[in-house]
């Protein structure tokens, strides 16, 4: 009998799946449940808990999202600290800009950088750059702690984490972007991905809601990410002075090194996005642009 | 048991499905099988031959999508050509528009909107509307007469269409397409729903490039659609002159008095629209814009 992969919303009226071909890795750390699966569509698929992380079809858009709409907006980008993302895809990224000095991954489970470096060897590719130092710590308490220490500031946090339930729930309150907020230095940028706005699961209001009480500027971006139930994905650019429209010159210059490479971003796409369907911004409680 | 309404892509690598509360409507036409199922995510669900065609929840967006994108990109517009779409929703949009004079609506099945009628009665609502002209025929035989009626000629011709198989799949061959072309007046318009970029079931590239050999303009629009297995979805625009990006200032003003209802579109979101991420540049086999 063929096996599939099945994933469902929160209430079990929507379900996806994927034909499996084998499961690869199977594993319990001290914090979740950990599983590489390869599939048909897809290729390999990274699971934690059950719920799908990463896919080789379509790990690049949310990477590629996540990093390169906050550097391209930013003058200069120092210091950055990233949280969760443990596969590595979002530091990849990252190590492609030179002038980026120091980064910083704080993830709770070093099992999945374990496992991630293991099946997706290009995905964790950039954890070995000299610039990257992983902590394997809660990210609330890391922050916090960081918060405490007020020369230590970011230029810019992502915060690649799970959906907010369980670990990664306190990730998605209001006293954690302030703790984010006091981190980030004068221009500092925020970024993070705030589900899907069709089925919303995680009353997408109230996530923006909060991230404007302590955001000067919060800026949603959509793009599909084919392994989360409803692929149509929202992703909120939150950043104290600067716009996701402004490109930054001098940063758009070492992003001309690379940018032929890149599968999803580019600029034009990225200053067009700010333009939302009518529905996207009604449901996510924003004024029309 | 729960039962839950499926339906896969063509290999069968990829699923979506969604809970059923019941089915309330199943019938079995000259053409095809027809169902209406109610789901608890979805609300009512019209399926031909079990593929779903429309949703309560969504069908705003497709319908939307198909009809303004084109009719904000002409000057004027008068006498309009609709293919399928038996369900009456581009046509509901359609006749928003004052200016229009003659809506012919080219339908294989009777049936499909007589369902429609009953069960989607505001999806339904443009087709009492005293310029539209039903015509339940193949639109292959009807493109075909008006062919050698040298006389007639449309403005916008959309084609709402299921996919490239079966009863449809001539509606995506290039004969047919230089069929609607010769139908088209000098600045007429083009539109029809292009399938899915990441799974290509249908073969997208072959597609754009037969859309591209008989249309001087081609220019394609992404939406989700969320009955659609892949969510991510595109259209095309073609024309002999026109671009989506030039909205017509004329056309807008008479947009702008219904406009507050709609739910996806708006004339900036339409603009950016051009700006395409580089993987659906890529996968349609066009250069980047």
């Amino acid at each position: 009998m063929e096996e599939y992969l099945e994933e469902k919303s929160l209430d079990g009226s929507v379900a996806q799946s994927f034909k499996m071909i084998e499961t690869l890795h199977h594993s319990h750390s001290k914090y979740q449940d950990i599983k590489v699966v390869l599939t048909q569509a897809l290729g390999k698929v990274l699971l934690l808990d059950d719920i799908a992380m990463i896919s080789d079809k379509d790990e690049f858009i949310y990477h590629e999202v996540m990093t390169h709409v906050p550097m391209l907006s930013q003058e200069q980008t120092r210091r950055v600290l990233v949280i969760g993302a443990g596969d590595g895809g979002v530091i990849r990224e990252l190590v492609k800009y030179r002038s980026i000095k120091e980064i910083t991954l704080v993830e709770i489970d070093q099992e999945v950088t374990n496992v991630s470096r293991e099946f997706f060897p290009k995905v964790a590719s950039g954890l070995s750059d000299i610039r990257v130092n992983c902590v394997f710590e809660d990210a609330i308490d890391f922050v916090r702690k960081e918060v405490e220490n007020v020369s230590s500031k970011y230029d810019l946090i992502i915060s690649d984490s799970t959906d907010p339930v369980g670990i990664a729930k306190q990730l998605y309150e209001r006293d954690f972007y302030a703790d984010i907020n006091s981190l980030l230095s004068k221009d500092g940028i925020f970024m993070c991905q705030t589900e899907n706005p069709f089925y919303d699961e995680y009353n997408i209001k109230k996530i923006y809601q909060d991230l404007k009480s302590e955001f000067q500027i919060v800026q949603p971006i959509c793009a599909p990410i084919l392994i989360y139930p409803g692929i149509f994905w929202t992703f909120a650019f939150c950043s104290k002075t600067n716009s996701l429209v402004e490109i930054s010159s001098q940063k758009l210059q070492e992003y001309n090194e690379f940018s032929k490479d890149l599968k999803w971003h580019n600029p034009k796409w990225q200053q067009a996005s700010i333009h939302l369907p009518n529905y996207v911004t009604k449901s996510l409680g924003l004024s029309e642009n």
